[in-house]
């Protein structure tokens, strides 16, 4: 099993480690030390070694952040978190409603003024400007300092050590040689003469390998130096390239971690650097020495997100198998829902039919798998304590999804146990409206996702109701399943484009009460033209990805449009000729009844 | 008539004109000077002697500046007047395509290095640090000068002296020394002593006066400071206030013009100054004598927007006047469409339809009534030299509004002549859809324009179609019908609020050949709790304000969904119930046959 159901931390620990952090952060002469959920890469997953947050205050959630002060140790969580940090947390530490409350502020309350250590391989650039001015003329001063969690660490795991190995082109679609070539000339033409990357899936995409440093993330945790001229410096333990030097080349030299330092002292000319993700000690590093630092985005970000014709084929065949795997889920999960069987033994059962396939990879997440009030919980990760018996007439969010060495998939699908109520029918109706309005759309070139997000929403706001999460995220192909810097999102001024693949995934939480939530994957591709639009405009639209039956039983048929009917059914009918080859025998019967026509 | 229907500017002075002005950019030592189209008060009309770019160049659009060097002179228009531009300038003006082309680029490639003049007082603070960072480095200078149209301009007509005169309370809502002490309060909030204000919109609605120093907008040209304590030192000429003294009172003192410079001196403390309308010679000012600037939206703004229960009582009343008006004038169209009249008929007789209410102080812009391929030209404006004879089996654009003492209204409707073809009908059912689905729309608080303007497209996208402009602008009440800071927009930010009025006018252009554009206004309201909508989130909504037929004849009812229809229905309906008491005895018959259900 890929998933665990333990709770890897304990409050227990917390007084003890916190006590030892007070005495480390008085040795280093700071009156207050920032313990961030992210890594030097600012990955949403982090090794072993880098779980630091948990470590110091039981707190597992997959974002949030801790700031110690001698009398007081604020844990920040957003809204997603707020139950789960009081029951993660000894009660040293103070949960913050976060970003109500903001950092700068608490820390003027309970600080007053002194000074304010952080560990500049922790925060981005721009996590540390926004800092500064927050505090400038305040009496806070922030000092970088070396990482004190890591000091007081007696036990902390060892770097990840997994081996990289290279991701076929058959997959990939483009040499890494041409790739380097290509984002080289990108960054001679802004008259800079390297780029630093340190996003483990950028430089994993750019020289087409792969790794297991992460969990649920098939990357390699490295920085790298991008040249001008295609050239490639990669700052990775060696050992771990044993089996990739011959894929590298001449023209990618892998020296050791230790040496990027060096490596970014020796850097002439203009550097281009991603201010909202390099850490804030690259940047230190380069401006000590008077480098010319060009802030931009990650040369490596929209080339990545906009996938290639090989990439768009691989994710088209992964998502038709994993479709496969979670219909014989499905069909699994009507025979059995009312029998007994735990949130647990949904996530083992749907992780085995994953399993099954004989090419997963791993998880793409840990599984949400919630029954009941549980649904309503928008990151539930279930446990063996919390783990709930589905009852009889409550509705499950299942989100899930598979890494194949040809894509990745991210699929929700919200599924009945027994006979459902009239509220969470309509809530459901209203879901499956905005999911199916997204899919239908099309638009005109050069719109982000904010512009048509609340099409994922209308329905639901016409009945007075919303959702607090954004409507979908990029995703990447044998990568991370969250992928910058395409999103179906408020803030996301990202032009879409061909290529790029995002999830469309609505939802309605009745707190204590259910949750729902369908999700699709969707890749952006060029509308063709219609017969009477002569309008000329180059039009986008989205083209399905993800193929799973969506449950007929909590639809109500009176609510849909025949438009919105239409393209159920024929997604429905998709569905069964897609999958039916590839399901299991007595889950194609299952099939054919669940794909029928509304 | 209010509207006039002669081309104000003629070609043939433009290469004299131009000459005179080269003449005075010697003698000013300045090698390009920029012409805007605004005044001193950034409004969308201005004054006779303020349309200094339609005088020098003949360009008579409601947008667009010209740049004059001594080889070349681009006038730079937008997409909506690009064949205008050039019917109307003469040979020695180069028209420009604006925004593609942006002023910085082409003097840059025209001017090579050199000074450009302009006169400070045309230009915002924000748009000469535009400028002034486009051109940093580049070897161009700018210069503030006298305003060298003025020094050549020797017939140029003197300031409007229309009298102020005082808006009843019964209408404005709120007396003007509450909303001076409210102001001021917010003033002094921000540590500010003072704001200055230089729109005449804002001034009219702080102290409850409007006047007729620009056609179409009931305002007065002014300039205002308002202090923290709630008092206002008001430049204006003292003559135009002999009828409003009394209403004004003492906490109002009134400066002729010439003072306000001196009065920018005596400031102290800091100054709220809004640097997207404020004229960069007021910032100057100020900074020359080191004042403390703060810049920050203008006070009125966002104030203004929020009409209280008497404007919005006001509003409707005018809406119902004024489409009673628009339905006289319907029946009349309909009767005599086929006639032979011209596009300036029409004109005339929807004038005169507003004029017989007795009530109209002014036409609220100049009508734009487009037959046939005039429809497609967005701000078409009619002239003796344009006018057409309305041929059958075209569809025509009549986009008009009234100045009324209670309200400001706009509406735009789309008129058969004759039977219309499949593809006209088909465009204005996707039109009418979307402006329907904006009708219909119910929203969580917190969103701005740009979150929803994309609901009045997405039927046109749908069918590989769109339309180049926004979606809809904020209206004042007895004031200009183009008001900020509420936008139904890509580019709109500020959040909607109860009271604010826009219009919901979505269109289809096929150049050449045919235009529709189908426009209500509406105002933000609390929309009242669903039954089952147990979210209890604070959801807005619009209700319509307009009503007027919409005409059925252009709809292919199978295009609608039976929600859309049922808008439709109802809509009809009110329109009867509320406009059949108002119209004339020949109107009602039709009136009651045009708002038959679909």
């Amino acid at each position: 099993m890929f998933q665990t159901f333990v709770s890897s931390a304990d409050p227990s620990h917390g007084p003890a480690r916190l006590n030892a952090l007070r005495a480390a952060m008085r040795d280093a002469s700071v009156d207050g030390f920032l313990v961030p959920r992210a890594d030097a890469h600012q990955g949403e997953y982090v090794a072993a070694r880098d779980e630091r947050l948990s470590w110091l205050t039981g707190f597992t959630g997959s974002a949030g952040f801790a700031c110690v002060l001698q009398e007081k140790a604020g844990v920040f969580v957003d809204g997603r978190y707020r139950l789960q940090v009081r029951e993660q947390v000894a009660d040293v530490f103070t949960p913050v409603d976060w970003p109500e409350v903001q950092l700068g502020d608490w820390v003027l309350e309970n600080l007053g003024s002194g000074t304010l250590g952080f560990d500049p391989w922790l925060h981005s650039v721009e996590q540390v400007e926004q800092l500064t001015k927050i505090f400038a003329g305040k009496g806070i001063t922030l000092q970088p300092v070396e990482n004190l969690i890591d000091a007081v660490w007696a036990d902390q795991p060892a770097a990840p050590n997994a081996k990289a190995f290279a991701q076929a082109i058959e997959f990939a679609g483009e040499g890494h040689a041409a790739k380097r070539i290509r984002l080289g000339a990108d960054i001679a033409a802004t008259s800079a003469s390297a780029a630093v990357i340190t996003l483990p899936d950028s430089i994993c995409w750019l020289l087409n390998i792969r790794g297991a440093d992460i969990p649920k993330n098939p990357v390699v945790q490295a920085f790298a130096i991008l040249h001008a001229d295609g050239k490639v410096a990669l700052f990775i333990d060696p050992a771990k390239c044993a089996d990739v030097d011959d894929h590298l080349g001449a023209d990618i030299t892998v020296h050791s971690p230790e040496q990027f330092v060096d490596a970014l002292t020796a850097l002439t000319g203009r550097v281009r650097l991603d201010k909202s993700t390099a850490p804030m000690a690259v940047a230190s590093v380069l401006s000590a020495q008077g480098t010319d630092i060009s802030f931009g985005a990650e040369p490596c970000a929209l080339p990545k997100a906009r996938k290639n014709a090989q990439e768009l084929a691989g994710a088209t065949e992964a998502h038709l198998r994993d479709g496969a795997a979670v219909a014989n889920f499905l069909a699994w999960f009507d025979e059995n829902s009312e029998s007994g069987i735990t949130e647990i033994d949904v996530a083992q059962h749907l992780e085995a039919c994953r399993t099954a396939t004989n090419q997963l990879k791993d998880i793409s997440f840990d599984s949400i798998v919630g029954a009941g009030p549980h649904g309503a919980v928008i990151h539930y990760r279930v446990t063996h304590d919390t783990s709930r018996t589905l009852q009889s007439g409550e509705i499950m969010v299942v989100d899930s999804g598979g890494q194949y060495v040809d894509g990745t998939t991210d699929i929700t699908r919200t599924l009945p146990i027994g006979t459902i109520g009239d509220e969470e029918k309509r809530a459901f109706t209203l879901v499956l409206k905005g999911m199916i309005n997204v899919s239908q759309l099309r638009w005109p070139v050069g719109l982000a996702g904010r512009d048509i997000e609340a099409f994922g929403r209308r329905p639901l706001w016409l009945a007075g109701l919303d959702f607090d999460h954004g409507l979908g995220h990029g995703v990447g192909v044998y990568l991370s399943v969250h992928e910058g810097p395409q999103r179906l999102s408020k803030v996301s001024h990202v032009p879409l484009e061909p290529g790029m693949i995002l999830s469309n995934e609505p939802g309605y939480y009745k707190p204590g009460q259910f949750g729902i939530r369908i999700e699709n994957l969707v890749v952006v591709e060029q509308a063709p033209s219609l017969e009477g639009g002569d309008d000329h405009r180059q039009m986008l639209r989205f083209r399905t990805l993800t193929y799973a039956p969506i449950d007929r039983r909590l639809i109500v048929p009176d609510m849909l449009t025949l438009d919105e009917r239409d393209w159920l059914n024929t997604y429905h009918q998709e569905c069964y000729a897609r999958l039916s080859p590839r399901v299991e025998e007595k889950t194609r019967a299952w099939l054919s009844q669940a794909t029928q026509p509304l």
